[in-house]
């Protein structure tokens, strides 16, 4: 059977950027899997596979096809138990569920503020249209409203995130010895701030940052051949 | 063979208040195994067990000493399998660790700025002086400066638990259907400020709140008899 995983872009398709997708592509690397990435831009989401799903990532897997980064790792752990697994057991699978919450509640608001003009600049003319508007929806600002607090930001971005330095002091991933999906979830957070701002302004030496060097290295480098 | 935790305690022996210690009564109580508490002040833990640890709990079970609240939980995951599990899993034990580590920097922190005058309140003579040198060493204030910032660490503090009410818009428990120690550790912050400051000063409906009120009701309502 084929995979195909569908993922967001800007104009251009080789930088894929969702924080969400790339949590996909690190979950189909380590269960290794082969797939084909379909990036698309904002406005043509509504268009994969009918309709399926208005957010991406999207999966299809054969004649099945599911939507949203945690609903796709649990079906991938389901569907290729006997491939590297994802959660180390039924605690991993609930407590990734935690992390999760961390990552969306913490990092998410932090990138976006720290990024929100660079990613509107990546997006064709019609998709900016739709992130101003979607945006100034969700933020109750302006895109450039929202940028002018950036400095401010990547200041204090390192402070968000000692939760994962304390753990780091303990183990060299959020899996254990070895990554798991949880891994995956706070990386596709720093890789996406990655992509679409050159930086995930961290000091040298920061614990975080040296992770992250560590899931740049997994997969010969998967996620380290797109900037 | 009997087990023994020493816990921690101020003037009244019958209000043991360490979140760490709370941890480890927890998952006595998970395990269904039985054991003695001690409460002990402060200045007395150093001669505890002829001084085996500087904090804390400290667990006798036979001729076994652990100290350290995580490596108690792994002490007793190893020693007692057969039991009801604290971590269901490598991936839940791993993960345990950013759960730590998130209460250890965000809940932590902020219990110890609203609650410090109220613990200081609770001790013997001998402990507040302890407390008073301890804690000015440690964060930079004394006990009254900290204080001063208590009403609006209050306002505050629930925006600290957003990764939480995240995670329980999917689940009941951080452990997923049931509590694992991932709960106990983060129950064991908010029952500490519960004891010292007389409330966990959510709103009323707030999730978090909810899942608390069933970690009290937990075990016949353990944690729920000290107040």
């Amino acid at each position: 059977m084929s995979i195909t995983l569908y993922s967001l872009c800007g104009s251009d398709r080789d930088r894929p950027f969702s924080p969400h997708c790339w949590k996909v592509v690190m979950a189909l690397k380590h269960k290794g899997l082969s797939y084909v990435e379909q990036p698309m831009p904002f406005t043509a989401i509504s268009e994969i596979e009918g309709g399926v799903s208005k957010t991406v990532p999207i999966l299809r897997d054969g004649d099945r096809l599911i939507a949203d980064s945690f609903a796709i790792a649990l079906y991938l752990e389901e569907t290729y138990p006997t491939r590297p697994s994802l959660f180390a057991g039924e605690g991993g699978k609930a407590l990734s569920r935690f992390v999760e919450g961390y990552s969306q509640t913490t990092i998410h608001p932090a990138a976006t503020r720290i990024a929100i003009k660079q990613i509107h600049d990546m997006l064709d003319p019609e998709d900016q249209v739709y992130f101003r508007e979607s945006r100034k929806e969700r933020l109750g600002k302006t895109v450039e409203e929202v940028a002018a607090g950036r400095d401010a930001e990547i200041e204090a971005f390192p402070e968000t995130l000692k939760p994962l330095r304390h753990m780091l002091s303990h183990q060299p991933f959020i899996g254990g010895a070895a990554p798991l999906f949880a891994d995956f979830i706070v990386f596709g957070a720093l890789q996406w701030l990655r992509i679409v701002s050159g930086s995930i302004h961290l000091p040298a030496g920061d614990p975080v940052g040296e992770w992250f060097e560590r899931c740049l290295d997994l997969y010969d480098g998967e996620a380290r051949r797109v900037a």
